[in-house]
């Protein structure tokens, strides 16, 4: 189970590889930030990898339009800006801290140094690397089928993996312990916010899920997703 | 400029962080792979990351519904199977070589073991990744926003990138030197075949881009995403 400062995560490393990255604390500078600062902007570049020790920092795109796409939400053990940092990339989004937070910036140039005294660290930057890919084409795989079903049973799978408790009362099933508004849910898939509740409605008639006391809980996780 | 064995990568990397992997030989074997052979497929396990010698492979995911996308065509320096090596998670799509094909292949385990003693190929690792994962987000961006044009834009903006050579006859613009047919371009895109063909059209028409013998010309690359 996960304290409390994990409940909105939609990404974030398992403690044996942060405990690394916490090792790694000597390498970086701690960065302590108010709620509300941007981190880094869209479209500016960045030579820091930043590693969340606690808070919450939200990574958000913004289109010419005026609509944002949420794309990860980081509590405790996310790191981000690694992508921008190693490619030379402008960043794809904005990082705001939605709290107050505490970092470590781990400079590029410095790491690259580093590394090789640290395989440790080198190996789980690696590992890390592969499963945000991993995941971001598990979630395009599923953007691309289009359907809202789809993409928010995509969501809610992966919820369920970081944030899943099983229960069996009032009913047997994984309860989400996390807290996401049917606007968040809209940005994190793309969908309007009328089609999150018309999904989320077919869902409970449907018993692939119960919403008790504005908790999710996943009743038949197989039909979440491929499903209809 | 591209050999033509690059003509029709999705993806691949420069050939200096490519030399760096050629230069690892030692530590992989050399598989030969006949055309239609599958190296890998969805739902299985990997223990091997592959680097393109020469040749081309298709990566592709099923759907239970029997559809399919192909989320990459790799040629040389095309570098695959990292994801689930990596991360021990089942592969989402299936590798299967489309002409007869070269390849090193890694296991992950010895990686591990001689990384610590190969600093330039952790890092030249690291970068890859973390190009694929940049790439990645780029195309989830560009697919929430569910427009046509705007999915067909960014993998066209994507083949410019690599591929586009400048020209001034017939027409000023960046000549895209791959051969994709609609039908890949919508498996490509999540689209159907009917939607790739009614936005070129409206490309063509708006000038953003010209075909000619069955070559596309960006005319206008700054048109191709945000835009309509």
């Amino acid at each position: 189970m996960h304290g409390t400062s994990l409940a909105r995560n939609t990404w974030y490393m398992s403690d044996d590889c942060a405990a690394v990255w916490r090792r790694a604390e000597h390498l970086a500078q701690r960065l302590l930030v108010r709620k509300g600062t941007a981190i880094y902007r869209q479209g500016e570049q960045v030579q820091q990898v930043y590693f969340v020790l606690d808070g919450e920092v939200e990574l958000s795109a913004l289109f010419p339009d005026g609509e944002t796409a949420i794309f990860d939400l980081l509590g405790r053990n996310g790191l981000f800006g690694e992508g921008p940092a190693l490619t030379g990339e402008p960043c794809h989004g904005t990082a705001t801290a939605t709290q107050d937070s505490a970092l470590l910036s781990f400079n590029i140039r410095r790491l690259q140094v580093a590394l090789p005294h640290h395989p440790e660290l080198a190996w789980v930057f690696l590992r890390v690397l592969a499963m945000r890919h991993y995941t971001c084409a598990q979630r395009l795989l599923h953007v691309f089928r289009g359907e809202p079903w789809i993409r928010v049973g995509e969501l809610l799978n992966r919820l369920m993996q970081l944030h899943g408790r099983p229960i069996a009362m009032p009913a047997r099933g994984m309860l989400l312990a996390i807290s996401l508004t049917h606007a968040e849910i809209a940005r994190m898939t793309g969908l309007s916010r009328v089609s999150v509740t018309r999904v989320l409605k077919q869902m409970r008639a449907q018993k692939v899920i119960a919403v008790i006391e504005r908790r999710i809980i996943i009743l038949a996780p197989n039909r979440l997703v491929f499903d209809q």
